[in-house]
């Protein structure tokens, strides 16, 4: 929780302005946001069970007593250069529904076109709040809102390399301290501590951390399986800096690797070098997807290849584009993706070597910068 | 991730059976779910991304490549006395829709009136879905496993005993580490670690810690701010065990109280008693939610006292049913309620207790062991 500096309130300003010009170009009179990544990127509001409204001239958080405080400390900064404060909200949910209140707002500004976020709220609660907004035309808002948040701007950019600088040293920490019989558990545990102790607002997403045939789990929770000498161990962690996650994945292997392990590491970075070499503004994601996936494809892993490079991240982990085999999103200056091929050979294992990389003119700047060495001394 | 033990299929075989007759009983040939906790509750199944349908005779669980592995460890139980194991199917997304799978098997079991989660499935999620199953009635479907979970079976309400326990534990071990000058935020990360020490599967929610006037926020995320002497402290929190989750709060003062702090402190309790002493099978939430809020009315500190008494607790941390004013459900012998009454006294301070309860015939039983010694000795 977190007031606004008053040195961002510009930022914030500007993407409520870009909005609105897109609300005023698609003839839209309000916009009724519900995901958590927009109220906060709109907003600065990271508490829960809230909305936002935004129409030409005002904006409005909508909470209940459990957050208003927080909405207060967090919300309360001025439209830059508008003098208009985002109005707060405190709904008192026993007696009044949020279509009651948010009807009685649409009414006063006059809207007769909402626009909702109905990827944001589920159909029983649309339902219950569309009822109480007769007589007006109500229709999904486009992705404005996911497409421009793939861009990140200078501020942003800052958040994302120290989300990625924590994750860094947090692996490097415990390192020295894995050892063999220690469960999949425990190091998930201790890598949790050392993330928190570094100062990560929280995780950026549960940790998947397996060992030997677990490692072929793309999105393994940790178990009580003890490491063992010549395990495959793949570590998928993130840091949350203001909001912006974080989303790194390391592999490694107990002791010495065998030379079909060494294969398969051999070949993940290869395909994920092929990706990194063509990631710049312009490129889509398609291209970066076959450029790691014919490296996966013409080797002796090929029908192990796991799919898609990776994913747009930020205030959410997993965000646009998603770079498979039908992106055709192409990239732009100040996006961060994930390139994170991978190889999972069920019952046996699997490794996946994933990094962030900031989207710079001209080509990139890879923010994890954890360690690569895929042997570990035990 | 865990297998589901022999011991335990005849308890999900009678969910699943007592599901099927409630599809009878309402002329539904097919149920859709999305609701991660009712996945759990038939299948076992803790991942994500993955829905279950079920049909008189057999039972799917949809997820991709990233979980398939996840619900082969888990849900790969037999029907009990059924002898039909649930059918795991992986789908490829790039290839094919959600909609088109389930339009597939509802042809295949010659389906025409399919019940979904309208509560757990986003507007726009739907639109795609129901897109691919033309000619097929689709209806929301009721609260019946709502309904259903709120009374714990013998193993649930262990599950829940001992994530009680866990929370006590943790607690007990934090409370000879509390120092004057810690800040909220390093004192939740202790307490989060001590949970997952002592076994936790994670926390049951974001840790609510709030020091001085910050102790008035019902939901304050910890913050920087350092214990100073005399500051109330809130501390709620809680502990997952087997996917159920424990609720508990308690409020000290760190050093001696001064008199308005332990008048407030003896109003939350009387409060709290007020409520457990009608806590029995039968009762409905209003009347509980009367006794506490009676006390806190007639108080000094009535203009200040938090609406609401407390809410059901089980796979998911708020769940029915939710005592207030308005609910007119009964409690039943298996329940387990928060019981919680609080005053927030904004910008000075506030305090809750909260004790998960368990219903059983003729009364209750308090999950929540931990002291409620109210001043810390510093």
């Amino acid at each position: 929780m977190n007031a606004l500096p008053q040195a961002l309130q510009p930022l914030f300003a500007q993407r409520l302005a870009r909005l609105r010009t897109h609300m005023a170009e698609t003839g839209l009179d309000a916009c009724l946001v519900f995901a958590p990544e927009h109220l906060r990127y709109l907003f600065n509001y990271s508490g829960e069970a809230a909305c936002g409204l935004l129409s030409a001239r005002g904006s409005w958080l909508i909470t209940d007593y459990r957050f208003i405080e927080q909405a207060e400390e967090e919300c309360m900064h001025h439209e830059w250069r508008r003098g208009v404060a985002t109005e707060l909200l405190c709904r008192d949910r026993q007696r009044e529904r949020l279509g009651q209140v948010l009807g009685r707002l649409l009414a006063d500004i006059g809207a007769s076109r909402l626009a909702y976020e109905a990827g944001h709220v589920s159909v029983s609660q649309w339902a219950e709040i569309s009822a109480d907004l007769p007589g007006l035309a109500l229709v999904p808002l486009s992705d404005f809102l996911v497409q421009a948040r793939r861009v990140k701007d200078a501020w942003e950019q800052q958040q994302m390399r120290q989300a990625a600088a924590l994750a860094d040293a947090a692996l490097e920490a415990l390192r020295p301290e894995i050892r063999l019989g220690q469960s999949e558990r425990q190091l998930a545990t201790r890598l949790e501590q050392l993330l928190q102790d570094l100062g990560s607002e929280g995780l950026s997403f549960p940790t998947i951390l397996g060992f030997g045939p677990r490692s072929a789990l793309p999105h393994s929770a940790p178990s009580d399986r003890p490491l063992q000498k010549g395990d495959l161990i793949v570590l998928d962690f993130g840091a949350v800096v203001n909001g912006y996650r974080s989303d790194m994945t390391r592999s490694h292997v107990a002791g010495t690797a065998l030379p079909w392990q060494q294969r398969m590491y051999d070949t993940v970075s290869t395909a994920q070098q092929a990706a990194l070499a063509l990631l710049k503004p312009g490129v889509n994601g398609r291209t970066l997807n076959e450029a790691a996936s014919t490296v996966l494809a013409a080797s002796e892993f090929a029908e192990h290849a796991g799919p898609g490079l990776g994913h747009g991240v930020g205030l959410i982990l997993h965000e646009q584009p998603f770079m498979n085999t039908v992106c055709e999103a192409r990239l732009r200056a100040g996006e961060v993706v994930t390139i994170e091929p991978g190889i999972y050979i069920r019952g046996q294992g699997g490794l996946r070597i994933e990094d962030d990389a900031l989207l710079l003119e001209g080509g990139h700047e890879i923010l994890s910068r954890a360690h690569r060495d895929f042997e570990l001394a035990l």
